[in-house]
This record gives C-alpha cells, structure tokens and sequence, in this order.
C-alpha cells in the first residue's frame, strides 16, 4: 500500500444521525469521507450496497457490505470494514484482485443472535409454533408433552461471539453447555466442555439443545446431514443461527416428517430466501424467522457496530493497526 | 373431625403407574384406598373429576380435583387434596357444607408456570408470534425492531411459587425485578425490589414485561383494565399466568388495535376456552395457550404432585398436620 493521507477517500455506507455522522467526520479529520447510508432508516444495514460508479474508482477505504461483484472494479480498496460478522463472500475466487485489509463487526452480532437462538429454543421446547398454528385457526387446544432446558444440555457447534453468548445464556437457566470447535486444546468461558468438533458424533446422541454456528466453510456444508440427524434424541431441538447449508434442509424435511425431534428453528436456510414451496413453512415444529437475528433490530447491535467503524476509521487515519482484522 | 381409621375412605383420583400406585398403598397401609385414575394417560390431570355416586358417600379422604358440584353430595369429606394450586372453586358459596380441609399441590407450578412466561416473554420480544403468522403464508418478512430482556425491569405481580421461579429467571438473565404483593414488608428471594400491590399504578410505567400471577380474588377482577393499559410502554410485553380475568380482554383488545405494546402472552383467558370469535385469535403481537402452562406436560410438575399428595396421605393416615393446607 503507498496510500497517502490526501489522496484517500472513506465510503461510509452506514445509515447515521446527524450527530452520529459528525463523530465520524471528526474521527477522519484530513481524510475524504463519503455519506452515502440512509439518514432516516437507521436499521437499513443490507447485504449488498451498490457503490456509485465514480466511487469505485477513487474509494480507498469502505465501511459497509458492498456488491462483492463491485470490488474488483474498485482498483485503490486498501480497507474494508463490513457490518456483518462473515465475510465469506469477498474472500470466494475472483473477488480480491489486490491487497486488501479486511475488518468485521464481530462482537456486535453475540447478543442479539445468541439471544434470538436462546429464544427459539425456549419457544420450541414449549411448542409455541405448534400453538401459533392452532391459533390461526381459532382452535382451543392442548399440544402435549414440553421440555426444559434446566439441566438438560446443549452441544453448540462453534464457539465464537454467538456461541459464547448463547452458553453464558444456557449456564444461566442451569443447561450443561458442551462446545464443539476446530481447537479444543483451551477452555472457554460459558462452557463446562470443549471438544474437536471431529467428535460431533459422540455429542451428537446426548444432546438436549443442539446450537450450529459455523462459518459457511466446506467444512461446514451439510454438517447436520441425514446420518447426523439421526443420530439425535427424538425430543432434541435444534438451532441454526449460523449459515443455511449447515444443514441438509432436504434430509430435515424428511426427519421431521417421520417424527423425529421435538423442533427445529431456523433464521438461515439454504437457499436463502426459503423457496415459497418448501415443505419447512407447514411444519409445525419448525420456527422460521427470516435472517433477522444478526440484524440491527436489537439497539444495542448498531451501536456496536458503529463503535468497531469509528475506531477503525481513528486508526486507519493514523495509519495504526486494526481491530477486528480478519484478511 | 372424629372419624375412626377403620371407617376411612381415600379417593385417590391420580393417574399412576403400578409402582406408583404401590407407593401410595404403602402409604396408606391399614386406610381402605379407591385408586380410579388412570393407568395409561399419565397426564390426565384434568380440572373436574367425577366420582361414581357410591364413592361419593363413602370418602372421607379425596386426591384430586373433584367437581365442585359433587362437595355437597359428599357427606363424609374430611380432607380434599387437589393437583391444582389454585382452590377458588370449592371455596365458592355453597360448596362446603360441613368442615373439610383442604391442601394444595403449591410448589408443583413454579418451575413449569414461570418457565411457560419466560419462555413466552422471549417469544414475544423476538416477534416469534408474527413470524409465525408470515411462516403460515410462507412469507420470507422482516418483522421489525425486536427487544431484550438484559437490563430491562419486570413488574411481577404475585410473588408466590410463579412469580418467584420467574423472578429468578428474569435475574439470571440480568432483569430488574419488582414484586408486587398484598404485604411488601419482607424481601422476597429473587426479587429487587418489592411493593404494596396498591402502588402497582407508580411501577406500571417503568415496566418492560409485566407478569400476573395473581389468585382469582376480587381484588384481582381486571386488574388490568382499560386505564392501566394505557399506563404501559408502547413497548411493553404483558403476560398472564395466573388467572384470565385478571385482565379486562376487551380492553386489551382495543390497546393492540391502536398499536400499543409489543405483545401479551395469554396462558388463561376469560372466558376459557376463549370464545372462537374472539378478535385476540388474529391478533399478531398475542400468544395463546389453552391453559396449559400448569399442567402436567412437565415431567418435573407431576412427580411433585404426587410427592405433595404421598407425604399428605401418610399424614392423613396418622392424624398428622398436613403440609401445603390452605383451607
């Protein structure tokens, strides 16, 4: 990078206040910086922001998830700091032509998903999406058996800022929290065990609770495939917070057919969204909710996000490392 | 009371396994002991048992929740030990008509009643009764600005056996908790603060999530009415566990008409069952369960029952005081 301070310009996709867009601009004193975010939608955090053509060009530094079809149009990125915590699509082939830092906003997503997932699991065990259902039709009636999570146990794959969270919340109402991760080699707070996630199949049988939050990896792909469902208590409940093809939705359809677990619930699929004809929307074990939890819904989310931005951008004017590096 | 062991009759209307029903004719060595529960529907609970006409005017002892219209007609009914907690029924007008005493199953519906609103009050923070609705139309919809319980303040009003198991949830996942109750002289365990329930107006307002869990007396007839409603955040979640005409539905109706608060969690109803014309059936931000949360879908409730009624049955045998009396 042979960047210098006046030829570089900041794209700042957020969606920001007033107030909120002059810390930024304080915080980049001497540096171009360029509001492009919703001054009124405060939630609008997307996917995929599409950058002006004449922005392409002269951005040096951008704070948002752009196009990942746009990076390689855009020859001077030195930096850029996205509002997810993945950041998957800009490390697929063909997407980075050059050296490019990359930051996330990992630490902002551990509350408001952990608590989603730990809120699925507490409406699943209780058959609430089973009682939704009855109540679209008016119906009076009882749902049977309900489960606790008061000493039951939760085998969360991946044991990252939303797993973490989600077993400080799962220690909390007194569950046995056992971790699944590529390094099991340190303890982790929140978690009475960790193991190799080679092991899965070992855990898999005794588990209560079973929480995925992996990175989409190939790894990952299709790591609750058919045999691995099967190898769950029939009164499990399972969660996925992290990315769709985590699970096999196909073999999931035929699991919950037959009987087999006592819920399932989803805020990713595969694909995404979930195709108006999947037989998932009528099961009634089975709770949807539409890639929202690590959203900007909860308050508290966004204004971590916006911390990580303005520490970045502080550092990034003076030429001092990164916090939440991930490329 | 001068009843002789050899004239003493128990109804024992539990449903029990054989080993079960073992467990209580040990306990009962030397007392003649009618066992008319089932055998196979183990949670067959329900709220008004008949008796055969015969056992009617043999029993002197009944475990079970009778049909209060039968009391008159029992004219040796010495002791009654219901599987409810509540025993407003049988302390109507005209249904004891000579000295009974009656015991509860207080202490078996702490856990499943407080983790039925727990689990409805995450429900309903997240939007999961709406998503539902969207999952029924198989809809892929964002729902909006969702809530979290961490740092937020619980208004509970009744601190028995419910409002204190939920209190100790609502702790544990850094709630502030307000009790409200008739005597607000001693601190109760899992509770932050605690107050005369003639304040309830001044903590009202505060209030992120306000849980009734509040006996059917005429103090407690609508307690949420029309002007207390309009007391609440917009919002507010309001759950009611205890029982349904603690709030008035028709006002309640047009508060969620207008917009206000973020959801109601109804275990109980008034009437019950809710009317099918009800307009709360297609209410989005309303979660309905068929008075179930008290039930014995729980494993852990029914073994406590059954412990309750085997320790008052050996009481009962040796003329000792009953735990759990209320009457």
């Amino acid at each position: 990078m042979s960047v210098q301070a006046n030829q570089r310009v900041i794209v700042n996709c957020l969606p920001l206040r007033q107030e909120e867009r002059e810390r930024f601009i304080q915080a980049a004193a001497g540096v171009r910086q360029e509001f492009i975010g919703s001054q009124t939608d405060l939630n609008d955090m997307p996917w995929r922001v599409d950058l002006p053509q004449e922005l392409c060009e002269q951005a040096t530094a951008v704070i948002g998830n752009i196009n990942p079809k746009q990076v390689p149009l855009m020859p001077n990125l030195a930096w850029l700091q996205t509002w997810s915590a993945g950041i998957d699509a800009y490390l697929a082939p063909g997407v980075l032509t050059h050296e490019t830092l990359i930051t996330n906003a990992s630490g902002a997503y551990g509350q408001p998903v952990g608590e989603h997932l730990f809120a699925m699991m507490w409406s699943l065990m209780r058959n609430f999406s089973v009682y939704s259902r009855f109540q679209y039709e008016h119906k009076w009636q009882d749902a049977g058996t309900v489960f606790s999570p008061r000493g039951s146990v939760a085998c969360i794959v991946g044991t990252g800022d939303i797993g973490t969270y989600f077993a400080r919340l799962a220690k909390s109402v007194d569950m046995h929290t056992i971790g699944l991760r590529r390094n099991a080699s340190a303890p982790v707070e929140g978690f009475d065990e960790i193991h190799p996630i080679a092991q899965l199949d070992d855990y898999l049988p005794q588990a209560d609770v079973v929480v995925l939050v992996v990175p989409a990896t190939p790894e990952t792909h299709h790591l609750l495939d058919n045999r691995r469902l099967r190898l769950l208590k029939s009164s499990a409940v399972v969660l996925n917070g992290g990315r769709g093809d985590a699970i096999d939705l196909g073999a999931l359809e035929t699991v919950l057919h037959e009987g087999l677990l006592q819920g399932v619930g989803l805020d990713v699929t595969e694909p995404e969204p979930l195709p108006e004809n999947s037989p998932l929307w009528d099961e009634p074990r089975c709770l949807i909710t539409p890639h929202i939890a690590g959203g900007t819904h909860l308050l508290a989310t966004r204004n971590i996000i916006l911390d990580i931005a303005l520490e970045n951008v502080r550092r990034y004017v003076k030429h001092q490392e990164f916090i939440n590096r991930r490329h």
